[in-house]
Parts: structure tokens; sequence; C-alpha cells
């Protein structure tokens, strides 16, 4: 605690002077000016602890994660960032708290070239509230509308492994050392889809972001595009980051997998849908981007979702999405 | 409490469909496009029960403040409200509560033709959190920094009335039942004053909205501008509404009045100033925009801020801007 005062704390953590945008941190507005041509891309997250995440996480990746959660609904639209405003509501003013946390969040605001333009700080229980902004051609944004029967579908990167470290958290599960790491790094520190999402544009029907989890999100383009999809249950538990050699594997029951995989929340990978003749661009674009990319169902006319494993038989098991008001994490 | 969840929730009272912006609610981003030749002012605010508001205000006008404190930092900018996105944290839901709240913020926003877009639910100690956006024509913007030697300095409406209220609430004051009335409307349904702020583009040279208390958003001013001013301090107490016949004046004693005025705090009152020679134009900005303008002071190029009472005399009384780490509201 320190007797720090709210303009002060703005200006010795967050206020930097802006390269891009034509109006910073420091006035009643920020000014935002998108290219002619360009439409604005607008994502807002809010992260309350205890909920979102430990009281007990490294501030520097919960600075870290809190913009990547909003630079992961970007990257779902295919927009580029520009620029975000952060609201912050704090217990109180613990310097190194604060140092830490800037310093997570400028790194990854600085690897996307999204600058922090504006936005609030007052005292009261923790709570983070990030607006980001991104831009994307008019008319090119990726929407959950679009998929259309036999278009494949397609996650990124991996799954499951943020659930698999909230649950050793709440210890309901053990993992080796390393494993847990591993699992706990993708928990704290999702690495959000960004030049991925971009890649997409032009190739991808629909996206979304995966945060509630895999069959709730999957849900979202279903009903927006007016389509069914079969999903296959084991490429998608195959995906899982601490499964990745067959001798992990076994360390987890495959009902475990799949329900980390299907239903375990707080991926921030990308889930979109492209047709076949596209495979070849979709595995272009993960390419040049530099990310994993894997086929793990297919859209179809039929309303409502199968769920098959790898030998084509239904998957009996409940795969619930993440509500944050009928959950409890 | 129901058994509604996040989706449900959001569809119920959140959901309404985009007009003006290409997608709203129910994507992973929201898109706006600005008409060309405008920039994006963007303002972010966070509202925390106890802080910013009490438990027991209605919430309808909740709805309506936490989206009015955003309007007025519009407002200030001289920009014109387009859309926002709403993010809340419940500690539960509660649908009449929603309902009411919804309302409250649905009326100003259609009001002032501002849409929701986007955002964010989830469950955690009451906070709300609104990023507003509107347009205005490139290099238009009243900024804080453009404040002039010779500038008359003006504010819209009322001042200080709704620390009137926040006293009456706290037991430190007594107010007759048609005063007190009058002054919790002033804190808990402050009006934006949108129209002023556009019609002042082009007239004043710098321009902020009062929200900490005229003296400490004044500083914001002069220490943008690098320039110092004089505050006729009975001036600006004669702005209270609370006070507007003379009557009613004498139920507050001088200092009072002078404390309310000038670091009262929540006016969401536009603080401004024009060069002499555009008294005329500012008197019909006001006319236009039907909203009240007076002339409390002057900004000089001596550093530092001199407040005189009405005759002349310096105010030995000390006013501090309302800080969220170092005042208990």
């Amino acid at each position: 605690m320190s007797g720090l005062g709210e303009f002060d704390l703005i200006a010795r953590y967050f206020k930097r002077p802006a390269r891009r945008s034509p109006l910073g941190v420091g006035d009643d507005c920020a000014l935002l000016a998108p290219a002619p041509g360009m439409q604005l891309a607008v994502s807002s997250d809010m992260l309350v602890e205890g909920r979102h995440f430990l009281s007990t996480v490294d501030p520097a990746r919960l600075g870290h994660k809190a913009l990547a959660v909003n630079l992961s609904d970007l990257a779902a639209c295919g927009a580029k960032p520009l620029a975000f405003t952060l609201a912050l509501s704090l217990p109180g003013v613990d310097e190194a708290w604060l140092e830490a946390f800037s310093r997570g969040l400028f790194a990854l605001a600085d690897a996307h070239g999204c600058e922090l333009v504006g936005g609030d700080t007052t005292r009261g229980p923790l709570n983070l509230c990030i607006t980001a902004f991104g831009e994307v051609p008019a008319g090119a944004a990726l929407l959950r509308s679009g998929a259309r029967p036999g278009d494949e579908l397609w996650a990124s990167g991996t799954l499951g492994d943020a659930r698999l470290a909230l649950e050793v958290f709440r210890g309901t599960l053990a993992l080796p050392a390393e494993l847990f790491e591993l699992a706990r790094t993708r928990m704290e520190r999702p690495e959000p889809r960004v030049a991925l999402g971009q890649e997409l544009r032009g190739i991808a029907t629909a996206a979304v972001d995966l945060s509630d989890g895999l069959v709730g999100d999957l849900g979202h383009i279903l009903a927006a595009s007016g389509v069914g999809a079969t999903l296959d249950a084991d490429a998608a538990a195959a995906l899982i980051a601490v499964c990745a050699d067959p001798g992990r594997a076994a360390v987890l029951s495959p009902e475990l997998r799949r329900a980390c995989a299907l239903a375990g929340g707080d991926d921030y990978e990308l889930l979109f849908t492209a047709p076949p003749a596209a495979s070849a661009a979709v595995f272009e674009a993960g390419r040049r981007s530099a990310t994993p990319v894997a086929r793990i169902g297919r859209i179809e006319s039929a309303p409502g979702l199968r769920i098959l494993d790898a030998q084509g038989a239904p998957v009996v098991q409940r795969f619930a999405a993440f509500d944050h008001f009928q959950s409890t994490p």
C-alpha cells in the first residue's frame, strides 16, 4: 500500500505516449482514426478475481491475460489490434503488483502493436475491464454466422490444458510437476491467435474464439449459422498439450481428456469453419502464422451437435459450456 | 435471484438489433464504421458500488448514470455519441434490478442515438464498466490543452448539488425535503451536456468534463495548456441549483456553498475556455443546446490557480479534488 493517488498511479504505470492514435491517455477521451475503408472491431471483457483468475496469480501473467482474452476476440474476427482502454478497480495501491501487472500487459500489447489509449482507475474489489480495438477491411470480418453444410470444422493450437491446471488448483487432479507447469502456463498466459485470425480472412467461413469451452462456443456458430455439426471428440482431445506424447496421455483418463478438450474453457484458441476445398489454404494460413491447426469435425445441415469418438461411435458423456452465472469455477 | 444464465440474461435485457453499427451484440466483436473524415472518440468509466453509487440507488437511475458519465466525456470532446459496450459484474441475477437498470440505460442511450453494441457479463461484486464511442470531425475534438491567456473560463449548468446530496446521505447535512430531492436527482441522474459539447466545436479553446470537482478538473486544463487562472468562487457557488433563489441560498453557509461548487465532484457539467471575442457565440451555443452557461473566471499566463471572492479578495479555504485512492466517499 502507498499514498500514490489516482493520477500519479496512471502516470507512473499506465501513461505512455500514443504513437499511432491521434490522442491517447490523459484527456477526457482518446481518439482513434481507422484507416479509410477499415471498420473498427471492438471487444470488451471483464475479469473478476476468484472467477477468472486466482488471487495468487503472478500479476505479470494477469496483465498478459487481461489483454489476451480481448485480443483473442479480435483474432476471431480477423481484426488487426490497434489500441485498448483499461478500467481497473483495485483494493489498494500495491506498487509491486502494479509494476508487474503493467509489465505483463505492455509486453503483450507491444508484441501486437496495440497501444493503451485511455481508461479509468478506482478503488474497489479487484476487477479488470479491457476494451480492445482492431481494424478489419469493411466486409472482411470473420463472423459466427457464415458456416455452411459441408464445411470442415477446425481448431487452432491446444485445448483443455487450462482446465487441467484449474482442476489441479482445485485439488481434484494431480499432475507431474512438469505437466502442471505446462498446463498452468496455458491457463495463465494464453497466446491470442491474432496472426492466424488475419490469415484466415477470405478463407474461413465462420470463426469464434474458444473461451467458454469448445462445445458451448461451437454452439454459437451453429446457432448463428443455422446449421448442425458432427464433432470428433478424440481429434479434439488429442489437442491437449499435456498429452502431446503418448506417454503423457496415459496420465489422464479418456473421459477426462474429452471433458477438458470439449468443455474445459479458457482456451483462447480459434474455432473456425472452411470448405473442404480450402483445406490447403487453412494449413498455409497456419504455417504463415506459426499456429498449429487441426480438423475436428464437419458442419452439416441437420440441426444439433453429434459428438463421435475415433471409431465413429456416439460419445454419451455430457459437456456443458461454462456459464458465469450457473457454474462455480 | 433466478436460474437465468449469462446468455439468456444478455438476450433478455441487453440485446437489441444494431441499427447504425455494422455488427452489434452477439459476435466476438462489434463492428463500428465511423463516417469518412471522422475520428472516433473513446471513453471508458468504471462504477463501483459504495464508491460511485450507493447500494440503495434506484437501478433505473444507476443505468442512466453509468452511461451518462461516459457521454459526459464524449461531450467534453465535442463528439456525437454513436455506440457503447457494457461490461457488468453482478453478485447474482436479480431480474427486477436488471429490468430497471436496462430501462434507465436504454432511455438515455435512445435519447442520444447511442446503441449498445457489445460487452460482457460475469458474476462478482457489483461493477459497471461502460466504454462509449462518439464521432468527431478529424482535428475538431475539444482538448484540455488549448486554453490561452486571456480566455474566459465557463461552466455549464449547475455545480455542487451532487455533493450536497451525498452529504445528506452521509448525515453531515440536513436539507428541506424539496431541496434534497433536487440535489439527489442531480447526483443520481446527471444530464450529460452532449448537445452543448458539439455546439462548442470551433468556439471553445479547451474543455473538460467536471467529474472530480471544479478545482481539480480545472487543474487538468491548466496543466495541459501550460497556463494559470483566476477563478471567481462566488460566481461558481451561485451555480448550485439548490441555491437558485436567494431564500434557498440562506440554507447553506458561504463556505459550504464554495466547497460544494469548487470541489464537490460528480457534476458532469462542462468546464471550458473561449476568447472574450467568442462570448456571444458561447451564449448562442448554450441557447441552441438549451444549456445554461456562465463565466466563472479567466485564464492567465501566470501559472497556478487564484481563487477570489465576489469582492476580489483571495479565498483562503482549501479545495481538494476528489481522488479515488485518497478520499473516502
